[in-house]
Parts: C-alpha cells; sequence; structure tokens
C-alpha cells in the first residue's frame, strides 16, 4: 500500500535518510520488498519542523513517483531537520491529487498511514458525518487516511493521541462490521505534534502492515557507515520504519501486533493497542 | 469563475470551436474579456459524445492552464463529435487538481458551472449531507460546482432537469441564508444527457455571470468565415457559451436574467428560472 | 527500461490491448516481467491514426504513470483506431517530461524505442551534430531514442526505412567506439508511415531486448477468450509487443536476435538486420 | 514575457517578497502590469544560498502557474535566505516543462532571463554549437534563455561577468543578423555566484524589458509598511525586479538602456552595456 519513515533527533539532512540508505525510501518507492505492493508511485509527502520548531511543519507533497522527482531531490539536499515524516503511496483507489499525498497536517499536527479502511466507499458517508463539524472543511482530499486522522482530532488527538486513536480505530471497525465488513481496518501510523512522535501498529486481522523501530544508536551506526551523518547524531535518535533502511541483524526492533510506541524525550514507550469500542 | 461553451450539432472538430475563432475558449483561458478574472488557467476539461452517442461521454480534463496543454491541442484536431461540452477554470479557492476540473461526469450525465457558492466551508457539510447516500461516494472532487450537481442529481436531474435545478437553487439559498449569507449562489449551468443541452442563468443577487447562445446558423457563418466548418453544418446547430466567440453584432444573443434554455430537436426553448424553495 | 506495443489491423478500440489482456501494456507498466526493470512509470504515451488515415496520428503523451491516469482510461475507451503505438517508459536518466515520452513524431512518422545508446552523454553532441540541419529544430526533447528517429530520418527513413535505420545504427556504433564505448546501441524500434509498420531488434553486444510478433489470428484468439473484439478482427491484424500479452505456447513469435519485420498488406515479412557502417 | 526578481541582503523568508508586497512576484504571475503579457503561468522557479553559502543553491521550479502553487507557498514560508532569485514565465514557444523553468544553475551560478532570442529556431542550431563541448551535455532544456546561459558560461562568465555577457550578446547578435533577424535579442538577464549579483538590460532595438533595483532601505521601508522583516534588514541589502514591488514614488531606481549593474558588498556598480562582436 505505502511506505512511511519518521526521524526525531538531531538535525540532519532529509537527504541522509531518504536518499543514502541501502534501501532507503526512495528506493522503496520503486522497489519495495515488504510492502503489499513493489511499486509506490501514487505521490508523496514529507512534512519536517525547523531546527528551533517555532513554526508548524512545512510540507513538500507532490503526485508522480517519488524516485523521478527533482525538486524532492533538490529539498532534500538542502533541508535539515530534527523531526520529520516522510511517506510514499500506492493508492488502494483513490485517485492520485496532491490533497491525497501524505502526510497531512492540521495545525502543529502531522499523520500518516499505511494499510486501508476496507469497503471505504461503503462507510465514508457514516465516518465523515462524525467528525466534527468545526474540523469538516479542512478534510481537503478523499483519502480514508485523511479521514481516520479527522476522526482520530474528533476523538481528541491534540489532547490524548494514545486514546483517541483507539476510538477511532473502534469507530471504524464498528461503522464497518455494521455494513458487514469483516476486517475494517489495516494500519500502520504516525503522528506528531513537533514534540513527541506516535507509531501505531494494529489490523483487524491481526496481520499487520510491518513496522520497525531503529534500537540504538550503536547498531545503526554500524548498520549505516555510509552515512556519515549517524556519527554525530545523539544517542535519542530514533527512525520508524515501515520497512528497515539495511540488513543488519539486530539493528531493527519489530513493533509487535497491537502495539503502539512514543519516541519522546528521556526513555521511549511501547505497550499494547486496544481499540476503544464506540 | 471560468468560462464555458457548449456545442450541440452537426459533427465537428473541437478545435474549430475551442481554438480557431478569434474570442476562441483556449484564447479565454489568457485573456477573458467579461470574465470577473482576465485569467483561467487553473485546469480545464472538455467532455465529448462520440457520433453514434452509444457510449457515455469521454472526458479530459487538465490541471493546467488550456492555453499551453498539447494533449489539448492535439485531441481538439482529431476528435469530431455532435455534442461536448468545455470548460476553463479560474479557481475560488478549492484546489487545482484532476477530480475539480469540470465537467463533472455521472452515468449519461455532464455538468459544467460558471460561478460560485458563496461561502462556500460554512454550508459545504450541509449541502453534501443532503445529497442521496447512493450518490455520496461518486462525489470524486472538492468544489462547490460538483456538490450543485450532486443535489441536482438528488433532486431528479434525470427525471426533470429544470425543476431539479430550481430545487438546488432554492435549497442551497435557504441554506446560504440559514448561515447568513445574503446572495448564496452565482451561476451559469450546462449539463446534457447527450440528447438534449439544458443552460441556466441565475443569481441571488440578480446580477449573474455572461452566458449567450448563438442566434442562427446564417448570422453565425457570417461571423466566422475563418471557421470553414460552420458553413456545412446543420441549421439546427447550437452553440451556448460564457462570451461570444467574436463580434459580428447580432449573432449571439444574450440570455436574461434568471432564465434557463433547451437545446433540443425541433424548437428550441427559452424561459424564467425560478428557484424552488425547500 | 521501456515497454511499447504495436498494433495493425481492423479498428479497435485501444483499451482492448492496453488495458483488457491478462498481461497488458498498462499492467506492465506496474510490473514488467521480460524488461531489465521491472517498472516503468516515467511517462507514457499513444499515437494512433484514425480509421480514415487522412490526418497525421495524434499523440496523447503523459508525465505520471501510465497505470493511474485517468485521461489515458478514457481515451482508451472512447478512440478507435487501425494502426497505433503505445508506449511505458522509464527513464534512463534523462528528465521526465512531455517531450521524452514517446511516440516521437515527424510529418506521417512515428517512432518508439526501447534500449539506450549507452554513455549518452559523451557522444549526444556528435550525434546530434550529424542530424539533417533542417531537421534539427523538430527534436524537442532531450532523450537517446529522439536523437536516433532524428538520424534516422537524416538517413532517408521516409525513403528506405531499413536501410535508414541501418545506417544510424551503424553512425551511432561508429560514434560510440570512437568514444571507447564497447557496446554503443542496445534496440527494439518500431516505427510506422500510417500504412506499413517497421520493427527493429538489435544490440552491438547481441543480446537485445526482447520482441514478439502474434502469429495468426486463430491463435491469439484461443489466447484471449476474454478479449471480445479479437474475435471480429480480420486475419491480416498484427500486434507486436516487448513482451507477451498473455501466456499461450505458440501465440507470440519471439523475433530473432538483429532482425527486422515489416507489418504489409499482403505477405508480412522479417529478415536478418545488419548495421550499414558510416 | 518573463517577470523576475532578486534579492541579496540580511536573510528573509521568501515569502516576504514572493507573496506579501502589494504587487508581489506571484501578483505578477496573474496580473503583471509592465510585462509584454499579463500573464506568467507557464512555470516558475526559485534559487536560493543558505544562510552559510557553503552548498550551491537549492532550486525549487514548477511547470504550473506559481500563483496557485501549494509547494511554492509552503516552501516560501519556511525557507530563509541571503540570496535568491527567483522567475515566473511566460512561455514564447518553447515546452512547458521543469527544464525550461528558470533559474539555471551551473556549479555555483545560477541564471534567469526575461526577454527572447529572436527566430530562436533559426538561429538554435549555430548557437548551440558555439557550446564548449564541455558544456554541451548539462544543457537540460530547451529555451533560448539556457542557450544564452552556456553561451556566456563559454565566453568566460565564471572569470569575467561583465565581459562574458557581452561577448555572448555579441554573438548572438552577429549569429541572428547573419540569418536576416533585424533585432536578435532583447532581455533582461539576473546572474549570480552565490556571493555578487549581476544585472543587465540589453535589447537590439533599444527598447528593452523593464529592470529595477531598489534604491535605499530607508526608502523601501516606507515603501513597504506591511513587509515586517523590512525593518530590520541591513543597509546593503538590495532587490532587483522586472517591475516595482509597490507605488512610492523613489523607492525603485529605472535601470537605463544598455546598462549592466553589480551587487556586491561595499558600494554596487552601473555601468554602460556594450556588446562585444566575435
Amino acid at each position: 500500500m505505502c511506505r512511511w519513515l519518521a526521524y526525531s533527533g538531531s538535525p540532519i539532512l532529509l537527504e541522509e535518510l531518504l536518499y543514502k540508505p541501502q534501501y532507503s525510501l526512495i528506493n522503496q518507492s520503486l522497489h519495495s520488498r515488504l510492502g503489499v505492493e513493489p511499486t509506490n508511485g501514487d505521490g508523496f509527502g514529507v512534512g519536517w519542523y525547523g531546527v528551533d520548531r517555532t513554526l508548524d511543519a512545512a510540507l513538500f507533497r507532490g503526485v508522480g513517483p517519488a524516485w523521478g522527482d527533482p525538486n524532492l531531490r533538490e529539498l532534500a539536499g538542502h533541508i535539515s531537520s530534527p523531526l520529520f515524516l516522510a511517506h510514499i503511496r500506492a493508492s488502494t483507489g483513490t485517485p492520485v491529487q496532491h490533497t491525497n499525498s501524505h502526510p497531512f497536517r492540521h495545525g502543529r499536527w502531522m499523520w500518516v498511514h499505511n494499510g486501508a479502511i476496507r469497503e471505504f466507499p461503503k462507510v465514508k458517508r457514516d465516518l465523515v458525518l462524525a467528525v466534527d463539524p468545526a474540523l469538516y472543511t479542512s478534510i481537503a482530499g478523499s483519502t480514508d487516511s485523511e479521514v481516520m486522522f479527522y476522526l482520530a482530532l474528533t476523538f481528541g488527538l491534540r489532547e490524548n493521541p494514545v486514546e483517541a486513536v483507539q476510538r477511532m480505530v473502534g469507530f471504524v471497525e464498528a461503522t464497518g462490521r455494521r455494513y458487514g465488513v469483516e476486517y475494517p481496518i489495516q494500519m500502520s501510523v504516525g503522528t506528531t505534534d513537533g514534540e513527541k512522535f506516535w507509531a501505531f501498529r494494529y489490523s483487524s486481522e491481526g496481520e499487520s502492515r510491518s513496522l520497525f523501530f531503529s534500537t540504538d544508536m550503536t547498531a545503526l551506526r554500524q548498520l549505516h557507515p555510509e552515512v556519515e551523518a549517524l556519527r554525530h547524531i545523539s544517542a535519542e535518535t530514533r527512525i520508524v520504519v515501515s520497512e528497515p533502511l539495511g540488513e543488519l541483524v539486530g539493528a531493527w526492533q519489530p513493533v509487535p501486533e497491537a502495539t503502539y510506541g512514543v519516541v519522546q524525550k528521556g526513555a521511549d514507550l511501547m505497550a499494547p493497542f486496544q481499540p476503544i469500542a464506540p
């Protein structure tokens, strides 16, 4: 479906993760190894906070394949960020257009998704009706992923992110099942407010899209000697990815089924994810 | 705002109307004379029925300016049609994307619009909720124009087009006024089922976007000696346009305020347009 | 690198070959099985002659992946042609832009290419200088493929197509070798004047890109029972493709190394291809 | 034809000049007042050096109209630069494609142009042949503007910019006249190496495209009280534009016919421009 990557740590040029690693995200756009689809050529996006984090995130999104976009290549070589999300899209049916490329943004928040709400056309109206009317007109595109984001915002993402996502998933599952959908949701989701970063891995059928956390910087530096920048970054730096950027055993820790993680100052956190029924 | 054109009559190459006249639609994309905005560079589209009219209309839509699109130029020089709609867009705020370019199509029907639903973000949710749930998921873009189309379909466009558009307008006006919008709607609209063609000119404030019918083929041939094809077309041929394609006095008949017209086999029709309140 | 398809025979809707077969060209844009690259997402194009063949070919070319292009899907479902070329591109380094998408066209002629002139930046200037100055300004893009076309035109493509292509290849090989390139050219090429169609398979190293001719209509109809249109087409109909559209043994005849073929009224022709040194 | 802007001074967000002024460059893309064409919707670009100027300039270029590009809007609000060029294009015939959008870049150098080489198809081959073969393959697009850049590089732009541009213009004029072109060149040109900035105003007929220097910061701050950032910038800051960004008398100094200017540390320079015949 899609692939995504989140980085939190010492500011680095985007290209250090988007282009340089052996199985970089841009390489995955053409040849994903773990994805349902090997090609993710239906648009892309990157959202980054500045070094001082005073402004909301900047977004750069495109509608063609990431692998050939000259502007993405340029920007990645000139923009440094301490916290960024990148996404490459393989459409599950909705149009390839700017407003359907991830990340989605609302105020300080960004959101990326890999997966699908199954039989989305059947349930879309009910889901959209449940979005807070004050948020409704901020929905700019037509994807299931963006509706998930606005449902999560409706359910309190800005106050209690984990509970809000659990309620969103519970609501999507309840709605889907009302329409006879056996496994209503499949997802890995990344979201951030510019300070912390949350990752979620879940699916109704218990076979979720892959998701990995970088373990520790020692292992990661060993994995990517070609990535000069990794040598200089802080021990707290974390990378979360749909699939590993290289092959060294032990460097990437798979996120278990039905689990969420929080990347934050101090100790990170990983805990079971449990949908909350409406 | 936008500009549009409808043609019904003997099959002609699209370029005869899109490119060859002095003030052709493509010329209007760069230099409209009567529009609110002189430039209509935010996408374009053309929808045409084949000579045998057995298939639904074909759509070709783009997101760049019409004046420089090499594919539109190619197609216009190779495709003949007895009934087509063309549209050039100047966005009033919604994104420039394929799904927001006119014509919109649903089954046999096509729809083009010039104008706006005022303060659309305020009223959008209420309008979309009134769309028949069975039609809801066919809404692909984010424009006011497409919502007008699906409301008209909901109100019976396929059975009684004039009444359906009158009910749509009445509903949009009632909704807008509930939110304090003084003049909720401004429009010229063209719609067709592949047999007949309907044009509507209306605005809440009584100062609607311009709209013109070609009068008769004798005058029109005199107006456009440069358009060879006009010499060979049937007397029943009609062109409806946002602004005249040339300057000969008497060739173009302005559609009066609050009026609709029907282009059909036999005598055409023009009559007052009266919104029907919900 | 790329994939292409040529059709000559009874007029059919483009979609019969571009979308409906099991391994259709559009399917190959995402998952080619025989190509050097599985993904051909760097633009596409189709060029077709009308049923009466009086006009030059029409071109529709795009810069995104063919698999998701809504305009290509529309046109393929509405345009019939007795002779058309289609191409999906995987760039070997030159930019993804309209003017680099195949087919290329000059007057009545069209040209598609799969392969590469090796180390093209080294030899480009010498090759371009050899193009007839009267043709020079017709070169609109920056690909090796288009330079091959204009060299072939310079060497007499319109008068003696086979000899012209042989001289073009001989010239490219001589030029490349002067710059130390061991295997200067790799190609399958298709070209047509709207009446006949020529296909060429050749590479300096003797391991050319795959190329197949459809054998006879009886076998092909058996191969594609899902393609209704094949039942009604003439016995002279021929399809030439980079890779077979389905799997029935015997339906597709591989073109041997260093061979060209001519599709024409009456008996087709296949003969050895021999570069002519300058 | 086109419009451009150059900024050199205290680092500011790009949006301070691209979007905020009354007649900002983005506003000019839709409604230029002094240009030959009021609409400049055929692509755009911005090239900027980072605050530390250690990297080559970054380029962001697009093919649609600047006024509606969501990525340009995002980047302009997040990227600060002490030296940048921006350009909006109105094509004089060459394709609208990424490689034809300005600025052009070669190593440390960038180049923008407004105007035309007249009857470019006639003279293009002779001009391109005069480009240093080592530079030839760096020509990525098909515009006259880029050929002017590579001719200037050939004639020593990196060593002696003024003389190189004078020799380029002399060569273009001599070549054009050999083909019977009365007024071979029309131009305002901006170029920079990341340290200094050079502007040129010249045309064979002595009626060149308009060009203006900002006079001094006191006047400019008075002109743009709405531009908060101008209050904080250094006295050495300079803006060079195709047309003034506002209307205060005395704030903008027209560059005289056949003149060049240099923006640099210490006193700037303005002097007569005289083509050097080959």
